[in-house]
């Protein structure tokens, strides 16, 4: 049974998935495998319950344009109750959480860049639908959704547009991090850090990828990887599921014109989203986090996966990056994706 | 030239480096590339400036047994005065620190692994005294040693041994996250975090890799990666180079025993290590590191590459370990290294 670990000095909680548990010797690698065909797709007719769906107009109970199913290889489950317990210097919490599939179209159609805009606009519908249901769960603190794309992301070699929520009974150390950062912000300035920033970075235009009516999509001024884009929405707010609400169609299209850029511009490069939300506020009793939905602002990260981190950056957290990003969202500004 | 820029949200340092810049769609990968041969090496005869060496006894200026050079590219350096200014939002300093290359053998061994006992204890008298003569600058704030072995891990294809010494003049995000970690639990214990985290998996034994006088390796409780050590000292210090004095080759032994582990027991696979000393303590005047000599603990952090980090992963900090730690000290006790 999977169960979450916490890293006594720096709070940092890991699922240890033994659900999965590969032996030594046994790391399975991707590369040269068949990306996959159609015939073999668990996607394309995909028979896993349904937990949600968006439906075709007069569709019946088995057509779908967007299905959440539970995950094959849960790494967190609600099979038991929610457990915490200490260990000498150490805390443990038993496996408990949701891990689900959200298979982005019926198509056999990889890259979520070449899905119509109003395809993703249903991807984004269908995240913020599970969010607001998932955040029912008083033992659960924060939800995620990502996607991995390719297989240098940590995808499975299937060319099947999807992505994952999880949700935890914890929240993640860089979750943490960020919000501590915008709360320090916000103490001094009364200002949210991220309106200051994305506004900051429309006047000055260096990192500004893509502008549209309520969404910007900018290079960040300190990224990690090459070309990280990062997407925040032009209204504050701290939730997605709430701050998404009515603008899917505005968001789809920032996201699938991003994608693009990558695919055009860096040659169908692999890559990672995540969106990163406030953590569920009915867990809003520590006192450092009464002011989050003044000083948290929701916003998303994109990813292609161009170069490893090497022992220094793992080791370290001090990113090495090896191209300006006023030089990357030059570069992502003339891609023509209209071409 | 290199900058260094921190993120306005979590502070995190990010080295801007522009010099080895590489342009969009030139992000080069080592995979099927020639591993190197002694002709072409480097390092085998190696004629960059000397900024350290160890000499054979009777051994003129141009014999060395571990040699240190600046690097050729360098991440960092001296070239500039100390200048930190803002800009909006956002914090820079530019290129200040120091980037040095440790060759640890005169022979061409890739491995750390194959070298002889007394030739490691070498190399790690070499990063003490290069620790030492680099703490002088009171402009830097941090010191690192690391090692990068065999391409996965981000070396370059060069079948030389040897590591590398980044000083800076911030301090990394993981390392503040684990003094803050530490000072919490010694606030309330009066006591090191690390000190009774070794005594537990002493007294377990469940995650105890090796023991020497000296020393320990074991698995962490919450690893971030698949075979993922630690080796901290018995004797409490925070600093790396006084608190490795006299006990070098010890240290040596016990390092060159988990790299034989990683070599036999998982194919020679491409790791990585970090040295994790306290920040440089003539910067102790920030009022949340007065303690930091009672509260830290110096050790070694050692990941084999074996698997890659996925989007959720690097976007959340939340990590994913596929194999308890139980199993694999187990595995890695059981690895008969006397073969």
């Amino acid at each position: 049974m999977p169960q979450l670990r916490k890293d006594p000095v720096v709070s940092r909680w890991v699922i240890i998935a033994t659900e999965r548990a590969r032996r030594p010797g046994n790391f399975v690698t991707y590369q040269n495998v068949d990306f996959g065909n159609k015939k073999d797709c668990p996607f394309c007719r995909n028979t896993d319950p349904e937990i949600y769906a968006i439906r075709p107009h007069g569709g019946g109970a088995d057509s779908w344009l967007v299905k959440v199913a539970p995950s094959g290889t849960p790494l967190l489950s609600i099979d038991t109750k929610f457990k915490r317990h200490g260990f000498g210097v150490y805390d443990v919490i038993e496996n408990y959480g949701a891990h689900e599939i959200v298979i982005e179209t019926p198509e056999h159609i990889a890259n979520m860049a070449d899905l119509p805009q109003e395809q993703i606009q249903r991807v984004l519908q269908a995240y913020a639908a599970r969010f607001k249901d998932l955040e029912k769960d008083a033992n659960l603190q924060y939800i995620f959704a990502y996607k991995n794309y390719g297989l240098a992301s940590g995808s499975r070699p299937i060319g099947h547009a999807r992505s994952q929520i999880i949700a935890s009974p914890v929240n993640p150390l860089r979750v943490k991090e960020k919000l501590a950062g915008a709360k320090k912000y916000y103490d001094y300035h009364e200002r949210c850090l991220y309106c200051d920033l994305y506004r900051q970075e429309i006047e000055r235009g260096e990192r500004l990828i893509e502008e549209t009516g309520h969404f910007v999509a900018i290079t960040p001024f300190a990224p990690r990887f090459p070309f990280e884009v990062m997407i925040l929405p032009k209204k504050h707010g701290c939730d997605f599921a709430d701050g998404v609400s009515g603008l899917e169609g505005d968001l789809a299209l920032i996201m699938k014109n991003v994608l693009l850029r990558f695919k055009i511009g860096l040659d169908d490069p692999a890559y990672n989203y995540i969106i990163h939300t406030s953590p569920l506020r009915q867990k809003r009793k520590e006192e450092k986090w009464q002011t989050i939905e003044e000083d948290y602002h929701w916003h998303i990260e994109i990813m292609p996966r161009l170069t490893k981190a090497a022992g220094f950056e793992k080791g370290s957290g001090f990113y090495i990056c090896s191209i300006p990003p006023e030089d990357t969202a030059d570069f992502l500004r003339k891609v023509d994706i209209h071409a």
